[in-house]
């Protein structure tokens, strides 16, 4: 099944969402693996993040700045992949430019149902821990500590890998994590929407309470589902061709 | 641990009960697969389906079709295995002739508790689709809309497969689908049994409540577990061989 | 992912834990396939089990043959792997010298919360039937009938596997699966901590309330997940390599 063919017939237009703790070079290796099947390929850069130094940056900012990277580009029928966090900004996306969207792509992401916060989905342990990281923070951020980073966001790699990765992990502006967003309109868009979920994901508690898949998945009422082997972090960096063909399984027609 | 031997040297009797918008030819691939591992395979056609065009084919008469082909055939000893709604097949044709039966193989299929429907397994948002669907027909059958089939049956193929599977997609006699079905006897039953589950099946949200595994197949009591990647019908299509070997590995002494 | 370097350049010290119906030989294929990169490794045989007679071993006797075995071998730094009830052990050995820990490594392992024994986890139909089958034996140990180990235990094996683990399975004393353990001081501990989990595990229905991942696993708070492809007794018996390696992963700083 996993084998789709690396040079598409059919090109799609991808359009990458970044999550938290990350910034465009997360989608280097995968957009590099879609271009080679001949994809259109777009890892877009948001505020607050990549060369943005802003720390308040609100939800609302960084929707705009992927809003405003599709329209003055004059993109239309692409296919937006969100990770993590940019679940949230996906769906906010399509609320405002649905007529571009060929499908969504939620990639191990938040799927957040109307009037809650990407921290209302957390466990209560998990939400007092990143509480506590933003008190400590001196521009409202969110640092991983290592262990934590290591454990449930690069589980699967070595050492090395986890090190590698995580010495490139910005603060994360917390004010977007804990912001209720309106998905009412979200909820009425008819778009074809795609999950594709890496089993050793150890971000969430993989209860049917807390996680990503069936938890956040199931929102989406019709979709897609897609499965591959690996967790938050790692994989989609170290294993760029393997994340690249699900991506394309969950992005095709 | 998905290497046994293509040629058994204890071959069994497959009887092979499809589900839902199915006919025999479901199984042709694993038919032929089994057949190579000198099983003796058997495919059975049933009321409503196949060449029999009575839309008002109630469960009882699809569970007559298997047990009269099984009975008239004298066949004993046998591996019966169903899928889908094939599952409901199973349960009661156990009832009935539980002395033939070596064991029950659930390929990703209902196991009803006693007193339900297939219906009643849904989720209300389904069961609503189908009722609408149901409806919407001129002869009490339901039509699945292409796009429900490509995401929630075909997830894991391409257009074509995809396509071209649902071009063979008969429309599904609705009654049996919503008759609650009488199974003390089967729960009484000491028939081994196991669960052989594909595990992109995207036919269920997979929570704890709606699902295949664990849902379906925890009421089955002490029984085998067998996992594959897979999805409801195109994995089973084009993936013969790795779907007979799991069905072997759940069939297997 | 799977394919750490089988020559480690760090080996570090693993101390093996048996689960219930087994001995040291369980880690056989696992130990040899460890010390083949390099690692130090340790099976440890505990009170009421391998060379023990004594149907009356305690948790706390068993717990103390662990610990006395690490200590007077001067065993530090070590990484501490329990399978199955060996979870429990590696639990309480623990609390009593975390010092000499480096991590704890739960392999399809219990991991019980305060105050609760092994059999306060299990459905109440499997402790019907473990209650029946301790009180059927004349030295308060219960023997697994064939069937259950079959299909619980061995369910992606042959049946010449099947059956040459059964000839070897021992009774297993009743006792410790029985005991309620005070466990305030575990969860105090900081000691690194990972679940490897193979995910056709057949022991526990695998439902979010009964299952070892997630209902075990989410009980250590932060911990690296390793998942794999296998079951309860067969996979480590006759897949040794592979389960070394995910080990490894869990292992691994």
């Amino acid at each position: 099944m996993m084998n789709p063919p690396y040079r598409s017939i059919n090109p799609l237009v991808f359009v990458l969402i970044h999550g938290s703790w990350a910034d465009t070079s997360f989608w280097d290796g995968i957009s590099a693996e879609l271009r080679q099947m001949r994809h259109n390929v777009h890892a877009v850069p948001y505020a607050g993040h990549d060369s943005d130094p802003n720390r308040q940056a609100t939800h609302a900012m960084i929707v705009k700045s992927v809003v405003d990277y599709i329209v003055q580009r004059g993109l239309t029928d692409i296919v937006l992949v969100g990770h993590s966090f940019g679940g949230t900004v996906i769906q906010k996306t399509a609320e405002q430019i649905p007529e571009r969207i060929k499908r969504l792509v939620f990639l191990n992401a938040f799927v957040l149902p109307d009037g809650q916060s990407l921290a209302d989905q957390l466990p209560p342990a998990a939400v007092d821990t990143f509480t506590q990281l933003r008190k400590a923070s001196t521009d409202d951020t969110i640092s991983l500590p290592y262990a934590l980073f290591r454990e449930s966001f690069a589980n699967l790699g070595s050492e090395e890998q986890a090190k590698w990765l995580f010495d490139r992990t910005p603060a994360e502006p917390a004010g977007p994590l804990f912001e209720k967003l309106g998905l009412k309109r979200f909820y009425s868009l008819q778009i074809p929407r795609s999950y594709v979920y890496l089993t050793e994901d150890n971000v969430f508690p993989q209860t049917d309470e807390y996680s990503f898949h069936p938890r956040m998945s199931a929102r989406l009422g019709l979709y897609r589902l897609i499965k591959g082997t690996g967790d938050h972090m790692v994989t989609p960096r170290y294993e760029p061709g393997y994340v690249a063909r699900l991506l394309y399984m969950g992005a095709r027609d």
